[in-house]
C-alpha cells in the first residue's frame, strides 16, 4: 500500500483558490443532498496556556474518499517555546472502497482557504450583483483571506475595515493594498465601517463586538464567520429578524453558530431560517429576491469542505507527480 | 517540524510482548486514576459488504502523548479485489505540550498486541497463582495473541480449544504447539473445554455461542474479550452472579461489555461491578480473594492501551535509530 505525503509548501502550490471555492460549492450541495456523512468532531483541550486539538471525519459517498483532520489551534506559546506554530494541521484521506491510508498532506492551510471560500461562495449566491463595498470586521489571517477568495468572483471596488488595534488594522491596510492592489479605508468604528459597506464580513473571535442592526443598510449581504462555538457572537440577534438567513449546516448553526443566538431569544424560530446554502446552490431554494433584501450567511464549517478540499489537492498532486510516496506496509 | 515513520515491519520489531503487558497496565493504571482523556470514538459504517473505520482518541496526561488510531476492519473483499488486507490502522502521535505531529506508524498491530495483553494483565491480578489449564473459546488471530501474551507471565501446561469451525481450530492447534510447544487439546464442545480450565478465555464474534455458568469450576478467571459492542455476548449473565467482576472501564463496559448484559437482566446492579482493573492494579481494590473465587475480567478496549502501547514503539524507535523522518513543514 502505497501513502501519499504532501508537506505544507506542496499542498499551497497545488491548490488555487478558484478550486477551493469550486470543492466548497461541491461540499455544500453534496452535504445538503445527503452524500456525506460528518460525526461530531471530536476533541482535547489542553490545560496552562495551551489551545485544543480537533479531530473532525467526514465521508464523501460520491467521490468515495474519508478525510479526518487534525487541527490544532491556541498555542500561544509555541513560536517562542516550541520553535512550531501556534496552529497545526494534517490531513489523512483514505479511499472509502477499502480503507487503505492514500494520503497524508500537512492541514495547516485548509481550514484557512475552505473558510475563506465558503465567504466567496456566498457572495456568489446572495450578494446583489452590483455589491462593491465590503466592510471587515476583523483584521486578522481570516480576514485576509475572505478578501483573496471574494477578489475572485467580484470586482471589489474598497474595503471598509475595523479592528480593535490599530498596529493590526494598518498591518492588514498595507497587506491588503499590495497583494491585491484594492483601498483600504481604516475605519474608526464598526458602525462606520458597517454603514458604508454592501458586503459585511465578521472575523472577529467573536467575543461580544457586535454588528448592531442599526447600521446595516438594506441590500447588505453578511458573511458571518467567526462565530462556530457557543459563546462567541459577532451580530446583533434583531439583525436576524427581517433577513433571509441562510447557514452552512441547520443543524450546527442553530446549535452552536451565530444563528444560535436569535433562535435563543426567540427573535427567530428555526423555521425561519431560510435554508442550507447548498439547498440553495442546488436550485431547491431561491437566494437573494431583490435589492432591498438583508442576507445572512452564516458559517460554522464542515468537515466535508476539508474532504473535497483536500481530495482536489491529492488528485492535482497525482495528476502533477508532486509529493512523496511512503509504503506503511508491503 | 520532523514526524518519524513507522512502517509494520519496523512497528513488529520494535516491540516485545512483555512491553506490551507493561504499557498496557500502565494504561489501565493511568485511566483508573483520572490520568486520562478519552473522547467517544467516532467512525464511518460502509455500505454493501465493506467494513467500517472507527477513530479512537486518547491523552495521556503523565507522558503528555495525544494518540489518535484510525482502524479499519470487516473489509472482506479487499484480499481479492484490491490487494490490501481487510483490516488496517494508522497511529497519529501529537506532542501534548505543542500539539506537534510527532510519529506515524502503521497500526495494524496494535490492537491485536494490546488486547492480547490486557488478557494477560488481568491474569497476574484475577487468576489463582495455581493455574495452568487454559480453555480458549474461539480460536482466531486474538484467541492466538491471548496465549503470546499469557505465556509471558504464567507457565500454561494445556490449552482445551473450541471452535465453531474445525479447520480453523486445527489450524490453531498446530500453530500454538509449532510456536509455544504447548499441548493444545481439540474439545468436542464449549463444555468440555470450560470444565477443564482454571483460565477461560473467549474471543468469539460474539454472535450468541454462550459458555453457560453450570459449566465453570470454583477458582476459575474467565478473560471477555469478544464483546465489545451492543449485540455481542460471549458468557451466559448467570455467571456474573456469584462472580467478582473486573472491568477495564466501568462506563463503557456497563454500556456496551459482556457486563452489560446480566445489568439489562438485572442479575446484577452496578454497584456489584468489584471495580476497574486499574484499580486493582493500583492496590485500591482487592484482587483474587481466595481459591474459590470466580473472577471475571470484561475487556471492551480503550484508547489509552494505544497510547502507551505506540508510545513505547516510539521511544523504542527513538533509541534505536528505526524509522524515516518527514518534514511536513519546515
Amino acid at each position: 500500500m502505497k501513502t501519499l505525503l504532501l508537506k505544507k509548501d506542496e499542498v499551497r502550490r497545488l491548490i488555487r483558490m478558484t478550486e477551493v471555492i469550486g470543492a466548497v460549492e461541491e461540499a455544500y450541495k453534496a452535504f445538503s443532498s445527503d452524500q456525506v456523512e460528518q460525526p461530531d468532531y471530536i476533541g482535547i483541550h489542553l490545560p496552562s496556556l495551551r489551545g485544543e486539538i480537533d479531530f473532525k471525519l467526514g465521508y464523501y459517498k460520491v467521490n468515495e474518499i474519508i478525510s479526518m483532520k487534525a487541527h490544532s489551534g491556541g498555542f500561544t506559546n509555541n513560536p517562542a517555546e516550541h520553535g512550531v506554530p501556534n496552529s497545526m494541521g494534517t490531513i489523512l484521506l483514505f479511499d472509502a472502497r477499502n480503507c487503505a491510508l492514500i494520503c497524508i498532506m500537512d492541514g495547516s492551510l485548509i481550514t484557512g482557504l475552505r473558510t475563506g471560500a465558503s465567504g466567496a461562495v456566498s457572495v456568489k449566491a446572495l450578494a446583489r450583483k452590483s455589491a462593491r463595498t465590503i466592510a471587515s470586521i476583523g483584521s486578522g489571517n481570516q480576514a485576509r483571506m475572505q478578501i483573496r477568495a471574494i477578489n475572485e468572483i467580484m470586482k471589489i471596488e474598497e474595503i471598509h475595515a475595523w479592528s480593535r488595534t490599530p498596529e493590526t488594522l494598518s498591518k492588514y491596510k498595507a497587506d491588503i493594498e499590495r497583494e491585491f492592489g484594492i483601498p483600504v479605508i481604516a475605519a474608526s468604528s464598526k458602525k462606520e465601517a458597517v454603514e458604508q459597506a454592501d458586503i459585511v464580513i465578521t472575523t472577529t473571535r467573536g467575543k461580544g463586538e457586535l454588528v448592531e442592526a442599526d447600521w446595516v443598510k438594506p441590500g447588505t449581504h453578511i458573511v458571518a464567520i467567526g462565530t462556530d462555538q457557543r459563546g462567541k457572537q459577532e451580530l446583533d440577534p434583531e439583525l436576524f429578524r427581517n433577513a433571509k438567513v441562510v447557514v452552512d449546516s441547520i443543524a450546527q448553526c442553530a446549535e452552536k453558530g451565530e444563528t444560535w443566538h436569535p433562535l435563543n431569544k426567540n427573535i427567530i424560530a428555526k423555521d425561519d431560517i431560510h435554508g442550507e446554502i447548498g439547498e440553495v446552490l442546488l436550485g431547491w431554494k431561491p437566494g437573494r429576491e431583490g435589492d432591498d433584501e438583508i442576507t445572512i450567511f452564516d458559517s460554522t464549517g464542515m468537515a466535508i469542505q476539508d474532504n473535497t478540499t483536500a481530495s482536489k489537492i491529492y488528485q492535482n498532486a497525482i495528476a502533477n507527480n508532486v509529493g512523496t510516496f511512503f509504503q506503511f506496509f508491503e
